[in-house]
């Protein structure tokens, strides 16, 4: 490091520069050459950044979550829980693949994911900012620069996807510095091949979720099928697997402690570039409030399902997802209580000035100053969208205002349509709104959104969006409601996505007047919204410039925030310790399964896996170290929502685990890479391939794969 | 090992044989050189087995507790949770030393620790089993064999302490194979030299009881008085301090993981050699039983206390004392649902009654089966005794019937009486009576009594002694009791100690009365206890002796359970793993104070204290490995409940530590040693010296001590 830096900041920079902070576009990975040769990766950088080679072009997304090619055949690997729908919808009383677990023995066994699992595999990753952002006048509104920029994104999208194989999108990259059209192609027919028995791919459960020890064999596999022409298809039996020009080798050699792993899929979202002040808004305002909300609705669920266990399954996909939200969002808390973050940013915000002061032609001035003031908007904006969403929390509510803005969209013609209502989105929000049909009840959805606005009713009058409140429904009226909509009734639901503004503004169903009464409200946060994130998406551009310039007058490279882009992590199996004096990890084993088995859902692993456990039946899979079958275990890579079911590979790109999940503690790193508690929590291949030997027989899978197997 | 042993018996001898089992009486010792010599230790073992010589001859006991002296002015050091009523003895509301600790500036500023201190520094140990059991006549009834025993120790006592200095005692070895005598020296002035804040010394409290990670610096010093002439006296101004021929070198250099430790003082009561039938009979139905009975006067407790702060610190030491039975309990029943200890012990058994077969003249062909017989009577009165202890639970009661037994033993000449009930016993006994005033409340008494025999009422027939239940008073009658008697009075108590049997007999107290008729019934169940407890003292030795001989032909020495006698142990400074994926220890440090830091109790640490961690003003304090000052640490000493405040020294004999607790998985041993999760919880000698030197300035002792500072 030549430059000198003191203070706190630079103890920061000082332990995340000897860390494994950055998801990375794979292109910057010639940038980190010497640290991923320094943690022992042998395969050459320049490979990985090349997305149409080995290792990378094995690399897919199921859409939320990351998953590879690990056959010639277009077989794929996943986490369990990223196959799950897949496995839900082929699932019956009489055959209960959930609980049982599913094996096809052969291809024709192979059963359809439905039209909700598409796998997508990136292609073409072109830089477009120039086309993007060139000769936007500066002197535009804020709403008039987001809808420029928005045009010529949709523009670009609309020529990439002429062929209709392929699916394409136009990212922000460093907040809007730059951005890149990704193609990629979209197979609509995939099929689930092998999921374990839920007792195996979902052992712990909820408990379990965020915690380490694990004990999950959280993996299933998937095939993607084309058309006889080898191009994407929808769902036929005809269809064939797809030839993958690209595989991942499965390397059954397993890890250990301080061995280098390298980690690539599709992260979400993070927030590492933002300001002190989101930090303490976020801390002390928007998050306490939405963790508050989550609870209250989780509640408001609990009471109204406690009485039928056909609403209690119904809703289970539903409360899953809330208490993923609220545990998520309570953990950047406890992290915000932990460690000042806020602080943190203050210190590093501090040096940046110092730094511009010397180098002013960075960026304006006044750059920071700016972004604070239009923070400040979207601060007050924010506190009247989340009033909004809690006095709407009804799905019905939705699904009628997301119906009539489609109606309004359609009235223009498709390329000047909001993005999200084109023709290209129609089949998405179709989908959406028939997977109602398995997580409502009419019941269930009064009970939430009365309850919601009566919490509405109770919050400051700043979280309440002008005009509002008089369209709101008084309690007693909302019983009513439900009894007089059809939108209830999944085909009414769908005929509505043909119909033409006026017959909404005509209806007499309660839901879809209402939907028509609050669109102007909508609108007018809407635009408000476009008026605050185009002016952002001007300024705080020119501030990631003069950051990145900062950063590399340190010789330091620097990852945009995720995006759902292929990005590629490294890091290395090791430990980490949550309090003083304990230590977890970095591997759980077999053993810990009986530990925590209790016969009782989420603890109730199957009888065969115990016995094998029990009868030492390690096979070839035993580690030598811990002289057992290891489970899962944990890595300092940098991983975030959307990682899950990302390959772990070993240094010479050979799948040695799936990415499902991180700590506890590091559920901060959304916002800020603290690189001593910061881990990530794999599946060891040794553990699937064992339970895909010993438990499930999988042996034409194990066939299928390329495996090294350890020397004996 | 020359035997080929097979099976899960093997693998348990071992792993045993490989780890630290083992409280050894000193003179042990050299029989171990070889495995002392393995792990590190340099001080000879057969200096180590001289009780007159250095170590040995400075470690010490306070009755209930090990300590050691550690100046050549008789400064000793122990537990702060030891030194505890000498603290609370001096505490008043304007000098609460209790919650501020307390340092003597200067020798007159040592404050007495009252007449229930004293301080025991054994300096002679014979072996009298001949003078004990020779000549007892093999046919004798179980009672009359047992009060033989008693008899000839009782003569054996009486014929020791004729120096008024000493007292003597004559405990059992080896289940009654071995008696040895012990003299002590008794020293009855002892005083409070220094304790840090309880926020220090009891740091973490009852929540972090037999728990780790642990931040307790559970530390405090004493000194030993004595009279003009050198011999000990009870308290007075005039007294000097004890010149103490031997002390404990301190290192300040401390250990780190690995290192070997040695570890003397005076463990209470194991009960490693039970059978299997013992095992099943504690883990099915006394324990649970008594774990139930705890929890509920406990929760009677804390009911009737809950309205007033007065009543609630008067039974704060109660309440402290039944949770940690009633945790220690629950610890074992844990222990065994983990691991089938049971089973262990057939498999043992089964083992040694195959070596019985071959070497058919170690012992009576039936013996395991004619104590069995034995146990299972031993069963049947346990039951009984616990349904009397629940069924007179009220401390008045027990005051009453302790007072009338003393009256009626009072009759025979002082060396037929039963042990107890000697004069040598009475300072004890008045000690006892008196004590009750600060932690008793008649109210509270009548509240556990009526709860009590409510509980009694419902269980079952088996557990009701013949002739109880009709004596016991009806619920409306209780209060009354309580009205009329005036044992309730301290004074009137104690004066209770110099009245005959006949003022008992015509009493009107109701308690008195009570503890009169009772008195047939108390004799009973103690006559029965005395016949089955000879008839075992008879045969167990037979089983020992044949055990020894059995571990001798695998090479193995046999240490004797606990037995509140001098006992060396060792083992290494080692960290475990309490569940998969998560290892504990060997050491914590003091960031994890600022950590545990709420600013309540018992999580308050002090202001000056947070200071100094916060500053790193870590001193030569500061392990190089840790970077930090280390608070607690974890051996794999063998340890129990008495080794609290021993001297962890380390292989050269010098003072790095001292005992004060084990982990919660380790509360097992008490039955079977388990090395893989056996750990001890020692302060580390480094925090100690920091507290001193950093917080409470403790320059004085410091100073007094012979510390060996690390290099630097």
């Amino acid at each position: 490091m030549p430059i000198a830096l003191m203070g706190a900041f630079a103890a920061a920079i000082a332990t995340s520069a000897s860390a494994n902070e950055g998801q990375w576009q794979p292109h910057q990975l010639p940038q980190l050459k010497a640290e991923l040769k320094k943690i022992g990766i042998t395969i050459p950088a320049e490979k990985l950044a090349d997305l149409s080679k080995h290792p990378m072009s094995a690399i897919v997304s199921t859409g939320g979550c990351s998953a590879s090619f690990v056959s010639p055949d277009g077989l794929i690997v996943t986490n369990h829980h990223c196959g799950y729908a897949a496995i839900q919808r082929n699932s019956t009383p009489e055959h209960n693949y959930i609980a049982n677990g599913y094996l096809a023995k052969d291809r024709a066994s192979e059963l359809p994911g439905g039209p909700t699992l598409n796998v997508y595999v990136t292609d073409k990753v072109e830089n477009v900012t120039d086309r993007v952002l060139k000769g936007l006048s500066p002197s535009m509104t804020g709403k008039a620069y987001h809808a420029a920029v928005e045009s010529r994104i949709k523009q670009l999208v609309a020529e990439c996807e002429t062929d209709k194989a392929y699916r394409c999108s136009v990212p922000a990259f460093h907040r809007g510095l730059e951005y890149y059209r990704i193609r990629q192609m979209m197979i609509r027919d995939v099929r689930l091949v092998y999921a374990p028995a839920n007792s195996v791919g979902d052992f712990g459960g909820d408990i379990d979720n965020y915690e380490f020890p694990r004990h999950v064999g959280d993996f299933s596999f998937l095939r993607a099928y084309v058309g006889k022409d080898g191009r994407p298809a929808d769902y036929s039996p005809d269809n064939v697997p797809l030839k993958t020009k690209d595989f991942l080798v499965v390397s059954a050699e397993g890890l250990k402690k301080g061995d280098p792993i390298l980690l690539a899929g599709y992260p979400g979202r993070t927030s590492r570039y933002k300001l002190a002040s989101e930090i303490r808004y976020a801390r002390d305002v928007n998050y306490p409030a939405r963790v508050a909300e989550l609870r209250a609705d989780l509640d408001t669920i609990g009471a109204s399902t406690k009485d039928s266990k056909a609403n209690e399954v119904r809703y289970a996909s539903v409360v899953k997802s809330l208490n993923n939200v609220m545990k998520k969002t309570q953990g950047l808390l406890d992290g915000f209580a932990r460690k000042d973050i806020a602080a943190i940013k203050d210190e590093q915000e501090a040096d940046f000035r110092a730094w511009m002061d010397k180098n002013p032609s960075a960026a304006p001035k006044t750059i920071v100053a700016d972004m604070n003031a239009l923070i400040k908007q979207d601060m007050v904006l924010q506190d009247e969208e989340l009033g909004y969403a809690v006095a709407t929390n009804s799905d019905l509510l939705k699904s009628a205002r997301l119906l009539y803005r489609l109606a309004l969209e359609r009235k223009k013609p498709n390329a000047e349509r909001e993005s999200g209502y084109q023709d290209r989105d129609l089949s998405f929000i179709k989908a959406r709104l028939t997977r109602l049909e398995q997580s409502f009840e009419p019941s269930v959805d009064q009970a939430r959104w009365t309850a919601s606005m009566q919490r509405y009713a109770k919050m400051a009058p700043s979280m309440h969006p002008q005009g509002v409140d008089v369209l709101l429904p008084a309690a007693e009226a909302i019983p009513v409601m439900f009894q007089q909509t059809e939108l209830a009734d999944t085909a009414k639901r769908l005929a509505w996505m043909d119909k033409d503004a006026a017959a909404f503004e005509t209806s007499n169903d309660p839901f879809i007047k209402l939907a028509v009464r609050m669109m102007p409200t909508s609108m007018a946060l809407e635009e408000r919204r476009n008026e605050i994130d185009g002016n952002l998406e001007r300024a705080v551009p020119q501030y990631m410039a003069a950051v990145i310039a900062w950063k590399k007058a340190q010789g330091k490279p620097v990852y945009p925030d995720a995006n759902s882009t292929l990005r590629v992590t490294y890091g290395t199996v090791d430990s980490y310790s949550p309090k003083d004096g304990i230590t977890k990890g970095p591997f759980t084993t077999v053993e810990g399964i009986l530990e925590k088995h209790t016969g009782k859902e989420p603890f109730d692993a199957p009888q065969n896996l115990r016995d094998a456990i029990k009868a030492k039946r390690y096979g070839v899979f035993k580690d030598p170290v811990l002289g057992t079958v290891p489970v899962d275990f944990l890595s300092s890579a940098d991983t975030t929502g959307g990682n899950s079911g990302s390959a772990v590979m070993n240094k010479r790109g050979e799948l040695v685990g799936l990415n499902f999940d991180s700590t506890y503690e590091s559920i901060t790193k959304d916002w800020y890479f603290d690189p001593v508690i910061t881990r990530a929590i794999h599946v060891d291949i040794r553990y699937m391939l064992w339970v895909m030997k010993e438990i499930d027989h999988a042996d034409n899978l194990l066939k299928e794969m390329t495996i090294k197997y350890p020397r004996k």
